[in-house]
Formats: structure tokens, C-alpha cells, sequence
């Protein structure tokens, strides 16, 4: 089954769009796990445990991983997914691009080194940094297009040939780069309206939808607007609001509770 | 000393302006290192050994170690390269970007993990994808801009209020972003009008310029249109034509020579 097979059946079978961010550091995790050496991989695990019959995907960020140093935590805790939820698709959320031969190496790390289903890229550098992970094509490709952070609009929301900078990845997306039918795009729960732009150009696409919790998504107008016509179509990326949402021992049943919780809410506005 | 004033330094200790790309992929070492379990470093110490006094730094292309899962031998290259040519800078290479709270992981992964003395990052999030790396003041911030691939032009060439994406990206850096006076662009070598024109744009600015050599970029234009007025500016990045110069026993001599020759190439015609 490819990546896109998998995250359709994931969607039905657990009636959901929610996606788990599992961005551990270590200086967040509960009091219970503080010291121990496999804190994150245990950590995820227990996350996992909780939250599988909830979700439609995990979304691994890379940079707490790199940043802290234990590689060997994430490609353990993707292989965990893979034994023990093997029918929720893992999206590697790395955000690379390259030069065409570089790049391939990078597909490589995600795909065959860590085993994820899909992936998140930079679209910056055209056509050739973004084909090499296009070219695995049972894998997920998911392009940065309108992100969700404050200063996004930066580059994005430049305006050529009557269109801005995200429209114009949009429909290179769509128009020229999804030959093998694995992308998707990357588009932040906190532009509401440009989500709304997007599906509207773009039915058939997923979206992949950072920003609500933390970063402030209003979860109705992510529904409302991004939801393709078949009442799927949009990956609800949580991290903090989930895996935070207690930092007592109750950790993993709360962020279970709170994934079954954002899961209903999006639900109550299909 | 800080990434700028490490980098100038050793311009003109070593009187070049190259840049050794240590992008070594396993399949591609000489047979004498083949199935050493510690290739890549050994590879990688031999280069430097032998290419030190000719560079003006090294860019080790951090996809190649996480391609091949071996992230250690990048950190003790680096960790060799501050031992054994501790006055010549290293740029790792990773085209990071995402949104600020994890963009300080990846500036963690870079200069606190790996211990770089710059990093290349990604423009298209946008100035808070870019900022945590920027607070490092003592580092070297690269940002992409023209960069050297065939499909560079896909968004970087988009006109927006009469001027290219990538003039956009060089304006912002050189009027907003550069506040610690730690950046750089990434400008290929294979596009030489456009590095004319960004040097007009931002006649301090230092450029990486990567294109020479394999991808066919050409030395002379390089060095005519994209030295600052001090004969300086320019990090002129070699790879495959350096490391791979021999597949011989004789690989590091080899690439000492093709160092030397490229920077006695380069310094004829500044």
C-alpha cells in the first residue's frame, strides 16, 4: 500500500484527521521518565500506545531529534510505529532540499535509514531539489507552501504575475510535480483564508495542516476550509497539545484523551 | 575570532578563496579505503591533511553522513578539522529551515552538536526560520538565494514588484536580516549574470558560491563578478573535482594538487 492509500485508510478506519507531532525534549518530558536513558524513545512509545486508535499519521519533527542528538531515539520509535501501529502512516517532517544529487541522499535518510512513509520538503531550490523524494513513488511528499509561522508571508505572500510566491508552489504542485500522485502540501492552520484559497485550487491534494493548539489554528476554520470534498483531505498536525497535555504519569492517557479530543472536535465540524 | 573575521583570516593566511566540499558517498572512496570501517573519516582527515593550506574553508554536505547513517563521522571530521587546521572555518552544509522553535533545534545540531563554525539555511520560511541561527552572532548565517541547480529558477526567478524572488531574498538579508553581521548568500556559480548583479546589490556581503567543477559553473566570471572590492568575498566551493581528483592511492595528494591549482586558477584572475 502506498503512503496515500495508507493515510485514506487510516482516516477511515480510526474516523480521523489528527496527526501526532511527537517532538519530545527532553527537558519537557514528565518527571517520571526524567534521567532515564531512553527517555524520548519511551516516551513516543507510550504516546504511541495511547494515541494509535486516534490518529491518521505521526509526525516525527527531525530537528528535536538531531538537535539533541539521539538519531538512534527516532529511527527506534518510527520502527515502534511500524511493529505496533503498522496502519498509521509515519510522515518524517524534515523539510530538506537540495541540488538534484544531493538531495537523493536525503531521500535515502528518510525513507530507507528511518523507514518513514512520507515526507515534508522545501520547495526554494525548484523542481530538482523536490524529484528525487517524488521519485519513491509509494512515499508521501509534502511541499512547504503557505507555512504557518509569523513571519511566512515574507517570501509567500510576494505577489508574481498576479499571484503570490505560495499560489504559484501551489500550482506547480499541482500542474507538474505530482506525476507518480504522492504529494501534498504543507499548509499552516494559521491562514485560515489561504487554506480556504488553496483547497479551492487545489481539490484533490492533501494538506498537511500545522499551527492549531500552540501555535493558535482555529480547528473549525481548518475543517470548514481545508477539507476536500469527500470530507477528508487535510492531515491535523498537534504536537504540543497532545504530548504536553499532562506532565504527570498520567502523560500518555492524557495526550490519548486529548488526540481522541481534538479528533472529535475536527469530526464535529466534517 | 567569529565566522567572519576566522573566514577573512584565512583568505589571507592561505591566500584562496576555495572551499572543499567534503561530500564523500562510500561507493565512490579509492579501493585502498574500501571496507575500512572508519572510510569516510579517514577520507575526509587524508583531504584536509592535504588540502589545509590552500582552502579558505571546508563545507562538509550534511546529507552525505546522514544518507549513509554516519553522523559521527561528520562530527569527528569536523572535530579533526578543528584539531589539525583550527584557522580554517567549517560550513555544514544542511539548508535547514522551520519555524522558530524548531529552527533552535536545528541551530543546536549545527554549532553546538557538530560544533560548525557556519551553517546554510533555507529562506522560504521566512525571518523567523532564519533568526534563531542569527543569534548565534559569533557564527556564519548562509542563506540561500541563487542557488546552482538546473531548476533554481522555478521560484527564484519569479518577478514580484520588478525584481526576481532572489533579489528579494538578498535585499532582506542585506537591509533586515543582517543585524549581527553574520550573513552570507548561497549564489551559484553556474548563474554568473545574477552574481553579477548581487554583488552590485551587496557589495559587502560574502557569497558561497558552489558550481564550479562538476556542475560546470565558470571560474573566471565567478571570480570577475563576484569579488567584493577587496579582492575578497567569495567562498568559491569544490567538491567532486577536489575529493575525487584521484581514486588512487594517491587520492590526498591528489586533492592538495586540484585544491592548489583551483586557488592559483582563482587568484589569476583577481
Amino acid at each position: 500500500m502506498n503512503f496515500m492509500e495508507k493515510l485514506t485508510a487510516a482516516m477511515r478506519r480510526n474516523n480521523s484527521l489528527v496527526c501526532v507531532g511527537l517532538d519530545p525534549a527532553l527537558n519537557k518530558l514528565p518527571a517520571v521518565l526524567q534521567g532515564r536513558p531512553d527517555a524520548i524513545y519511551e516516551f513516543n512509545c507510550r504516546l504511541v500506545d495511547a494515541t494509535k486508535d486516534y490518529v491518521c499519521a505521526y509526525k516525527p519533527q527531525a530537528a528535536y531529534y538531531a538537535g539533541q542528538d539521539c538519531d538512534e531515539a527516532l529511527k527506534a520509535s518510527i520502527a515502534y510505529i511500524k511493529e505496533n501501529a503498522p496502519d498509521v502512516p509515519v510522515i518524517l517532517d524534515v523539510k530538506r532540499g537540495d541540488i538534484g544529487s544531493t538531495a537523493e541522499w536525503y531521500a535515502k535518510e528518510a525513507f530507507d535509514r528511518y523507514g518513514a512513509d512520507a515526507v515534508t520538503v522545501n520547495p526554494y531550490m525548484g523542481y530538482d531539489a523536490v524529484q528525487p523524494f517524488l521519485d519513491y513513488a509509494d512515499k508521501g511528499v509534502i511541499i512547504l507552501c503557505r507555512t504557518s509561522n509569523p513571519h511566512s508571508g515574507d517570501l509567500q505572500n510576494l505577489v508574481a504575475d498576479g499571484k503570490p510566491l505560495y499560489v504559484h508552489v501551489a500550482e506547480l504542485v499541482r500542474d507538474k510535480w505530482n506525476g507518480n500522485k504522492n504529494a501534498a502540501l504543507v499548509i499552516g492552520a494559521t491562514y485560515p483564508e489561504e487554506l480556504r484559497e488553496l483547497r479551492q485550487l487545489c481539490p484533490d491534494l492533501p494538506f498537511l495542516v500545522p499551527g492549531v493548539g500552540a501555535q493558535g489554528g482555529d480547528v473549525e476554520k481548518v475543517v470548514k476550509y481545508g477539507c476536500s470534498a469527500d470530507g477528508l483531505g487535510i492531515i491535523v498536525n498537534s504536537s504540543r497539545g497532545i504530548i504536553y497535555a499532562s506532565k504527570g504519569e498520567d502523560y500518555a492517557e492524557a495526550a490519548g484523551a486529548a488526540a481522541k479530543e481534538l479528533r472529535d472536535q475536527i469530526n464535529s465540524y466534517r
